[in-house]
């Protein structure tokens, strides 16, 4: 697709404007299009979805070691199956789509287009669930979900269409809910170190858990706004869902009891933080774990040696898949210069380049998109020089992040203290001081980190003697 | 899940009462499960799923290796993009679902759930396509799309809510996209063979092309029951969609020229054609290629051995784990019988069986699927045996299922003797007489073949001289 469109001529914008520079990235690096008919709703173009595709494939690769299978129900939930568990509709009815027509006729029943999968899969659970030998049963699915939003929409962060990661898991008893959802932590732990992401993880204040929920653990990053971005979250339904929708089963006396439920769900915000967190004013810097590919060969050509260059490229280029590495090669006819800032902009986390004169020295120089530092190393051992340097830059993309996570955090004991990042405050647990807090600030109580915080305090509105601390912060 | 559930202590009907010995199978071996609330839209149970996911892998490596793009479009198509094509609203408004309603509103523009994503995607490559060097543009998607079918459902042949691939390009001139169209016959043919599915390839009368189309290409696979089943197409579109939605792209002489446009699309139904044509007796039997496992291991225990045929065992998997073939491992504690019951229900193409006899001879037993033959190979060079072993089960099922085609064609002269199968006519190429054939014959005109089959003969309504032949059957 022609360069014009995109726009490659004018300057990026400073990501210190984020919002501008975040819009402009996703288009130039043509990830997304939302210039589709209806707002809300974008086309995944091929390097958004190819990355997004990487993305899943982390997710599934976490859900086959943990025992999970992979499931895909439809997306059509009947009215009648939505509506049997209170909270949960009333969570949603603002925000769903409905579908009460077929060609020319009226529906009996209406359906409407899953806002999340709780009430088309418990149904078919109460059918799958006979007796304890059948627990715990772990299932998952990447769909595509619908939530009718009223508020201003952005690419991958608040969309109305959602690429969805969601899990839910049936046990025996409590007990074996809560193990599933410190699996859940420790699942959470190892991915987002994939994509080099730090988050903090918080038990929601029981005002914002999920609908329907017993409590709920919210995944949370920091954008370079200082705002937080909600990526995920674990939910403990204990029988809230089971007793409403019947899922049963016997026990080894042959008693019959409700099963314990979990949910651990994420969406395609985890590409939009990935943009965000790791990127520059140059465009993306990807987590070579996504990267579509991870290093691109740009040829240093002029005439009499395009020939030798080229074969050399290719040798190249195959030892590196050899190794596990994936790599493209930019021959396209164009100046060098273009090409780098091509690929710079969409993240490709390291640049290869090869000449004659390079050949004739034995070397060939690797360019960081991380850092921007360009070494040369020697031709042989390349696929080996490439590997350690990916390691190396995941290392910093991971460092990097940490340090704006960290640096966000900062304990404020006025509530008039309270800036972008994560604010920690100490609170006396009362629901009233919490919306106290919500209302001064103008940001959202995140909840009680799930790793134990504690420490004296006062809580922050009545002053009341503490050892719970939230985080509060403005969020998308 | 319990085997209560699956019924697996009633005998299979036979696949001579072929419709109920689908219905059976599919529920028995869990691959799908139609007691989901909506009628037609059925819940992909996680065996059912992975051997879809397989078949759509290998559609992935085929786009890939052709250079079409992955894309991902909405679900939503709004009315007045929808409406642009008068043929292809004719052809589809009976059968598509609307989103009137949001929450509590009614929505200004109402959507409808995409049948098939030309009315979605067209208005996108009108902006993606400026200049001739954006051509050819070649994309894929793999999605859920809706259609109201009315007629009987059936699992994975007739439902509501489709798994479906779909590719859509764009080319510069009629010409170009008819060698499309000779790529995509290719990428079908190798891309079947990996099902071991054979096939027939007909262009559709006009009366039966698809929606919007300039000319249809039908691939239809044949069916115990003697009829066939539309696996796929592949459409030539011309210009009927570039016109009404403007796809026009600037020629190297600065003209303004509409795109000619192809699709090739194929459904879930390729999982429902694995099952009918390969299956036998004792349910499936999966092409190795897209067995979820390609063995299963079944350890022959008696106490003293236990631990060291386990070790055998898993060893034995780590070979094969190296050698790209994929086991696992069934120490259940049930009965060997229950077991190979169990695995053959589900259409593991081998089956290895060891117990310590076996050891101590070197040796291990190896159970064909297909043919049902046991061989003990030599313990060593195992994966080699069983390597060897699985390119001769596809062979084995390929060959089979091609014998099942070409039995099923007959020539006939009469329309009174059309049968179950292929029924081949002489045909002057009237419509009116096609016409004539399909009310006499109670079937469908598959077409003409897209191989060329031309002979002397007559017309077999009206006797005029012709050398065109039909292919005329039952359809699903």
């Amino acid at each position: 697709m022609s360069d014009k469109q995109t726009g490659e001529d004018k300057a990026l914008p400073s990501k210190e404007e984020f919002s501008d520079w975040y819009n402009e990235v996703i288009d130039r690096a043509e990830l997304s299009d939302k210039r589709y008919q209806i707002k809300g709703m974008n086309v995944w173009r091929p390097y958004g979805w190819a990355i997004m595709r990487s993305i899943d494939e982390h997710i599934r690769e976490e859900m086959e070691a943990t025992d999970h299978d992979e499931v895909c129900f439809p997306l059509l939930i009947p009215e009648t199956a939505f509506q049997k568990e209170a909270q949960h509709i009333k969570g949603f009815s603002d925000e769903v789509y409905w579908v009460r027509h077929a060609g020319a006729n009226e529906l009996d029943v209406p359906m409407l287009l899953r806002p999340t999968s709780e009430t088309a899969m418990y149904p078919m659970f109460a059918l799958w669930i006979r007796a304890h030998t059948d627990l715990p049963l772990k299932t998952f699915q990447l769909v595509n979900t619908f939530r009718y939003e009223t508020k201003q929409t952005r690419a991958f962060i608040r969309v109305r269409e959602i690429h969805f990661f969601e899990s839910h898991t049936c046990h025996a008893d409590f007990e074996d809910a809560e193990r599933q959802i410190r699996e859940d932590v420790e699942i959470c732990r190892r991915f987002m170190r994939k994509l080099c992401l730090p988050y903090v993880l918080c038990k929601r204040p029981d005002w914002d858990k999920f609908a329907g929920a017993h409590y709920t653990v919210g995944i949370d990053a920091i954008m370079p706004s200082g705002r937080t971005l909600q990526l995920g979250s674990i939910h403990q339904y204990k029988t809230n869902f089971s007793k409403p929708y019947e899922v049963i089963y016997e026990d080894e006396d042959g008693e019959h009891k409700h099963v314990h439920q979990t949910t651990y769900g994420m969406s395609e915000r985890l590409l939009g933080a990935v943009i965000a967190a790791h990127g520059d004013d140059k465009g993306m810097i990807l987590p070579p774990s996504i990267a579509p590919k991870q290093v691109v060969m740009v040829p240093i050509i002029f005439k009499d040696s395009a020939e030798d260059v080229m074969a050399e490229i290719h040798a190249i280029k195959k030892e590196l898949k050899d190794a596990g590495i994936t790599a493209t090669i930019d021959n396209r006819d164009m100046r060098p210069g273009a090409k780098y800032y091509h690929w710079e902009l969409r993240g490709v986390p390291l640049r290869l380049e090869l000449g004659a004169r390079d050949m004739k020295k034995g070397v060939v120089t690797l360019a960081r998109r991380d850092n921007g530092e360009k070494t040369e190393v020697p031709r042989q051992d390349i696929a080996k020089s490439v590997k350690d340097m990916l390691a190396s830059i995941d290392e910093g993309i991971y460092e990097r992040a940490q340090e704006l996570l960290h640096s966000s955090i900062k304990e404020v004991e006025d509530t008039r203290d309270a800036g972008p990042g994560l604010n920690r405050m100490a609170w006396c647990g009362e629901e009233s001081c919490g919306h106290q807090i919500e209302d001064d600030t103008e940001m959202a109580v995140l909840g009680t980190p799930w790793e134990p915080y504690e420490k004296d305090g006062n809580c922050i509105v009545c002053g009341k003697p503490t050892r719970t601390w939230i985080y509060v912060a403005k969020t998308y």
